[in-house]
């Protein structure tokens, strides 16, 4: 069994999202905090052991985003991107390359559009990594019934193991839907 | 952050139950699916970097169990169980402390009595680890109106991440149910 898991590397998939106070580029507080925790937590400095896949779901738009098919891996990746896409969904997933580049850990990125507790759920099926990380705001019940919640339907739905980060009562926004 | 994590260590806790079809001192499919997994995924061979937590909960019945209060660590810790607990949960928890010692992880293993899921929460409340990992039969809805299910409790309530691994399906026993 340990000798086993030698040969492979664990695929950890992150949901992430942008924040919905400061917009793009910025993560939102609950998906830099799953990032964190996981980093934190459970590669520690095994750096070698994992690869982590960034899926940024994408809600379409009048803003539409153009560079659906790019997967990202090394800051790199980044340097070419037009303006158009800076300020969409691509850029948000420079912050996670960067900080996955600082830590040495292997990364992939990418968007997809669509409605993201869908995506996600398809994404796994398709990639099938080891276990999903998401956050959540750590709504209560009745603040749930507005605005739905990705993580449970993930937790539900999704192939594979997931594990839910709620964002820390002392990063809640003044908003606590806003992110 | 990097540098934060490296100065303690990630601890997990891991609810186990006994098998319902070969009884104690036996895992159920799940409980020992679940601990694979995490070494095979989360620990890997960073051995130095996880504490695992090992919490069985016992129904109380006429069996009952006459040792609550004891922690085991290593494998010499059971050396000296009498009959009754022999047969009982704690000599389940036997099977988790020595594949761990075989491992090289360290560990705790109790036993409380009282109703699992509950009980469960409790203790993470208590023990506040890092994430709590809990197997589960993969029960279709139909099937959980009658036996319900300790893991779905236990990520809505307890006040920690919490992964679930389900059983795979070439380990289901005849009657699902089973474990």
């Amino acid at each position: 069994m340990a000798e086993a898991s030698s040969r492979e590397v664990t695929r950890i998939m992150v949901g992430v999202n942008e924040s919905s106070i400061k917009g793009y580029p910025n993560p939102s507080i609950s998906s830099k905090g799953a990032f964190e925790w996981t980093i934190q937590k459970i590669v520690r400095h095994n750096v070698n052991a994992f690869d982590l896949l960034f899926l940024h779901v994408q809600v379409p738009d009048e803003d539409g985003f153009d560079d659906m098919d790019s997967i990202y891996a090394s800051p790199e990746d980044f340097k070419n991107l037009n303006q158009r896409n800076r300020i969409s969904g691509t850029h948000l997933l420079e912050y996670f390359v960067n900080r996955c580049h600082e830590i040495g850990v292997r990364c992939q990125a990418w968007t997809k559009l669509g409605d993201p507790k869908e995506v996600i759920c398809h994404e796994v099926k398709r990639l099938q990594p080891d276990f999903l990380v998401v956050g959540s705001r750590g709504l209560g019940p009745f603040q749930k019934v507005f605005v739905g919640t990705v993580s449970e339907f993930c937790v539900k739905h999704c192939e594979c193991p997931v594990i839910t980060i709620k964002r820390k009562a002392n990063e809640t926004p003044q908003d606590p839907v806003d992110d």
